[in-house]
């Protein structure tokens, strides 16, 4: 061997290490708890067999070794799949090495078989089981390789019996750590990021605080809801399994230009305005409206969260209104214009005159350190979780810098992307800091975009793209809910439920709230602009509402580990064209319980029909033999059924448009 | 802006540059006169726009700039191309920059139409006029901005008349050179190493030299050709069109376990044995096997061939026989077995014990350091090109090694590495150093699998894998040759020379030598073992020869500059699934002679018929506009058609089985 280091390449090669990230300008990214693939190309000269090893070290320093398995023959890309259990700057490589004894025993065996070299094998045999036993103490486990050594010294016995020994299971056992092996070969060190489990895991409900205890008098005088009101939901949507609760913007809201309903430019002295166009008199970024509360309120308002185990997740949406209190003070974090006025936002010759964007490269030190500010007074009153309005119409460069900022000294706190845009700045925004995206999973409605999507976050951009999968938000009511009745609302909870770890839903959509504003794909008399007076009790007694069924969902998903993770999402085969189905599978290894997890969802996407079809299971999938039998419960119906790989399904969106099949694992099971 | 020097993005993202190798280990490759395509994702926040350039240097330091143009809307992945045309380590990086004239324009367009904003947008428009003005002297090509900026502050005049003259074709040429932009963005600097044209682009021709010119006697004795005798063919294969002749090895060759006709393993006294079991009293792989002749006589030869514009390709094969000068001065360079004898090369149980492979593990210091004493004997001798054997039996960082020192001071030094085996390899080989490699073309015989192998190698390895697309070789006679006939012959040699702008063939070609040992994808009573006695001139003078056909293959290729390209290659559509047809083509700015250069080959793959379809052109992959008629001559049979998007074809494998037509540009035609 050489250690020439100019060499780019090492005595075996290992090469396209994966997970990565693209370019590699930062690590690749997990949460904790999250099962990852490792995948290396590793091979060598001519035929001697090698082996390799992922060895990872966690934050704290601690080494463990993951032997790869043996890929198909004439396949060089090695693949195993570990579990990083803590926080923090992980790092990874891999280790080749020629398999002396292996590449001894597989020519010794056709040899000796073929009466070739006989003598010359035991003793190449001989000198491995020397090499083997080199500065080991004789024991128990070096016994056996004792005995081999004097079956192949003895010369007068059968030559296939002598082969034969090397084949025991106690030889193979006395080589797991004294194997004779050669030309030992590191890859480079890989940086891994796990941050927290809710960067990866949670489901998230979002609700307006003015609208949630609102009150409308007879008069028509509507009395705004508030931190103390909106308190009293919390345990409900607790008990229906939710994480996180994402609040819209809770600062003082402009008054110059404020929208009216339905977007209109005619706002009443009542109209409470949007809650995106933030600053008035009362203070900006870093103020609450006054309707709903005092800082007080407000933490009172997350520790009750706390209490029933909510993170508050707050809203940071970088614009102003014309009152907001940085225009006067800095103007130079706006555009102005020639004739002295500031610089609406606008798509020419449109413009929205409640709002001012802020200009990021007249004074980026200026406005960044202000921001950082804002946001550590958020995470100083309780604040862990930031929700980014429009993040792809400030400059990437300057998301970098405040994630990378805030989560040096508060590596707990999680950013979501709200960048409906194109691949390149969501895929970008995401590498360089954002622990969570929105996705484009509300406009994939039928089965074969689905599964494409699925299959793109789940194993393409898995590596830094983590999607948060909301069924609805205020500014999304897609044509699919909007005509799918009831059915459409619970597919579309499932489908998200089940296949990403992270979900999420915006208060309505349990009351299938399904009327858009014409032309548009938006709830008509939008609660952006105003107060709802939703009564969610009643429509739960009267079966109005579907947060059973959702706290179903979010409570099958905790008691599934397999359901926690987006990386083993694995499709499985329907006929049908409009049934969809995968498979979530955890080994009982890569569990906190050591039961292994498997799930099948098998879901109708067409709400307007019973569809029946035949499922053609890959058990291997979810680590059961194929041909053999095996039993799923619905967690659904709470139906049993005895199962195998060809199964016929019957989907009544009219009832049930999805099947969650839990399975039940033999005692024992491994795999 | 900011310049934390801790960002990875810049202000304007640029990312997913190329050209550039998986994982950047090595620079991406080119050779001289190479069109390459230069790929990067340039986005930005919001909606203005943005403009990119490619800066490249050459060697010497010159840097030319070329305008990406824009992406359609929509997309952010930027494309231009540009020849490389000097030798040694070109560098090149993206400039991206905010087009505030272009952002501008486009809003000023919109609002002075809607009435909106008039007065700010003139004034905004004065700004940037002076922008452009600034530091510049009066001349005529500022006149026009001058002009522009008298009738934007004419408030007087009509504003739908003043906002035209910004669309002037002057003014957009003054701005040409002072346009006014910011945010100017630089992607980091990326290595490219162009090497000489020979690397890329070249005609391959093999022969055995200890046949040419062999003569067997009455009584059935051989006298081997030689050197001398060789030279002789030397002419007509340079009027063949041929650059490079690649000569097995030359080197005395073993007498122990010497292999006789058809790998028999009792060689009588008379057979000559494999030039692949180097090494013998004579000498090892620095001597010339003495039937050859001398070192004047090969200097003589390779001068010879040089004189007609050959190049000489040596075999670099590092194994040895038993009886090579290495076994017993350096017993440490094979693998010695614990009876004291030296391994031979084996696939267990099977040994083949004419060859001792080399191990390179001993002494690797040693070993290489002979080996590149080896090589660059030959290269004093005149030798610039080693065709490797087997290159993948040996260790990858080997040859890392040995490439990059031979290259430190002979950049013209081309190895061509003979990897017949997995991808992982091949390709790593290739990225490594070799500069060219053999590929799987011979295994691809379908239409179908032909393309998806001319894409893969035009574009998805091209920065790093340079196919030579040899026909045949003394080890491979493929099915389709053995049973296809004269036809099979023609379309793969015009597929191989058409599609690739490496290509080669292995003598006997010419003569449609198509019996296989039986059972064996090699020819019966194969040249590696035994002397050939081919009449090459009668069967020329007989009409049993293609080798008039291949000469015309190599004119063509001589005199169209686009098909002297690799990833210039564009599939076209035909509906017959045998008929495979694709385009090659460069525009004028790309070609040395200023002309456009666009070639369409059409090929029936199947040996055994007349096939008639409809070809559906794509006009624009060859810079004609869709829609309109244009002259093709088919330079196989001189027969001029005028085409047009859609043609009927037919292809008769029993005359002529493949078109190549030479679409005739109009004058001064520029696309």
């Amino acid at each position: 061997m050489t250690t020439d280091p100019s060499l780019r390449i090492g005595r075996i090669p290992i090469r396209h290490l994966y997970p990565v990230q693209p370019e590699g300008l930062w690590p690749a990214k997990a949460f904790v708890g999250e099962v990852i693939p490792f995948i290396a190309t590793v091979f060598r000269e001519g035929h001697d067999i090698i082996g390799a090893d992922l060895e990872l070290t966690a934050p704290d320093g601690n080494v463990s070794v993951h032997p790869f398995p043996h890929p198909d023959k004439g396949v060089d890309e090695w693949r195993t799949t570990a579990r990083v259990t803590k926080q923090g700057l992980w790092s990874w490589r891999v280790r080749a090495y020629a398999d002396d004894w292996a590449t001894w025993l597989h020519a010794a065996d056709l040899k000796i078989a073929a009466g070739v070299d006989v003598d010359v094998m035991f003793q190449l045999g001989l000198e491995l089981i020397g090499r083997a036993l080199a500065g080991t103490r004789k024991s128990a486990k070096t016994a056996p390789l004792e005995v081999l050594k004097t079956a192949f010294a003895d010369t007068a016995g059968d030559p296939t019996e002598r082969i034969a020994l090397a084949h025991a299971a106690a030889v193979t056992d006395a080589l797991s750590t004294n194997r004779p092996i050669s030309l030992v070969t590191y890859s480079d060190s890989i940086p891994l990021l796990v941050e927290r489990e809710r960067a990866g895991y949670g489901a998230w409900y979002e609700f307006f605080p003015r609208s949630e205890g609102a009150v409308r008098a007879a008069d028509g005088t509507v009395t705004s809801g508030n931190f103390v009101t909106a308190q009293k939901r919390l345990p409900q949507i607790a008990k229906d399994g939710f994480d996180v609760l994402y609040l819209p913007p809770i600062h003082p809201i402009g008054r110059t230009n404020r929208k009216g309903p339905n977007n209109t430019l005619d706002a009443s002295a009542t109209d409470p305005g949007s809650p995106w166009a933030i600053g008035a008199a009362e203070g900006g970024h870093d103020a609450i409206h006054p309707d709903l509360g005092t800082v007080k309120d407000f933490e009172a308002f997350v520790a009750a969260a706390k209490k029933v185990g909510i993170e508050i997740a707050l809203d940071l949406a970088l614009q102003c209104s014309p009152d907001h209190p940085w225009v006067t003070e800095h103007p130079e974090w706006f555009t102005t214009l020639p004739d002295g006025t500031i610089a609406y936002a606008e798509n020419p010759p449109k413009k929205y005159q409640d709002i001012y964007p802020l200009n990021f490269d007249n004074d980026f030190e200026g406005l960044s350190a202000e921001v950082l500010r804002v946001v550590e007074l958020w995470i100083s009153r309780g604040v862990s979780i930031f929700r980014v309005d429009n993040p792809h119409t400030k400059p990437v460069h300057f998301w970098e810098w405040l994630i990378g900022r805030v989560n040096a000294t508060h590596p707990d706190v999680v950013f979501l992307a709200e960048a409906f845009t194109r691949p390149a700045m969501m895929h970008t925004l995401a590498a360089a800091g954002f622990q969570q995206s929105y996705s484009y999973f509300t406009w994939r409605n039928h089965k074969w975009e689905i599964a494409e999507y699925l299959t793109e976050v789940s194993q393409k951009t898995a590596a830094f793209f983590r999607p948060n999968f909301f069924v609805n938000t205020p500014d999304i009511l897609t044509e699919y809910l909007q005509f799918g009745g009831v059915a459409a609302y619970k597919i579309r909870a499932a489908l998200a439920a089940m296949s990403a770890p992270s979900w999420g839903m915006y208060a309505g959509y349990e009351l299938i709230e399904n009327v858009a504003r014409p032309g548009s794909e938006e709830n008509i008399d939008n609660e952006k602009y105003e107060y709802k007076f939703r009564d969610f009790d009643s429509a739960r007694a009267n079966g109005r509402s579907i947060a059973p069924y959702i706290g179903k969902l979010n409570a099958i998903r905790r008691a599934h580990p397999a359901l926690q993770q987006l990386r083993n999402i694995q499709l499985q085969h329907v006929d049908d064209d409009a049934i969809m189905a995968f498979s979530k599978y955890l080994p009982g290894s890569q569990t906190d319980s050591g039961r292994p997890d498997g799930v099948i969802v098998i879901i109708n996407t067409d709400p307007h029909a019973v569809r029946e079809s035949t499922i053609r299971l890959n058990m291997d999938l979810f680590g059961l033999p194929n041909g053999t039998q095996f039993e799923v419960i619905d967690l659904v119906t709470d139906t049993s059924y005895t199962w195998g790989n060809d199964n016929f399904i019957r989907l009544d969106s009219f009832t049930e448009p999805a099947m969650i099949l839990a399975i039940a694992y033999p005692k024992g099971h491994t795999a």
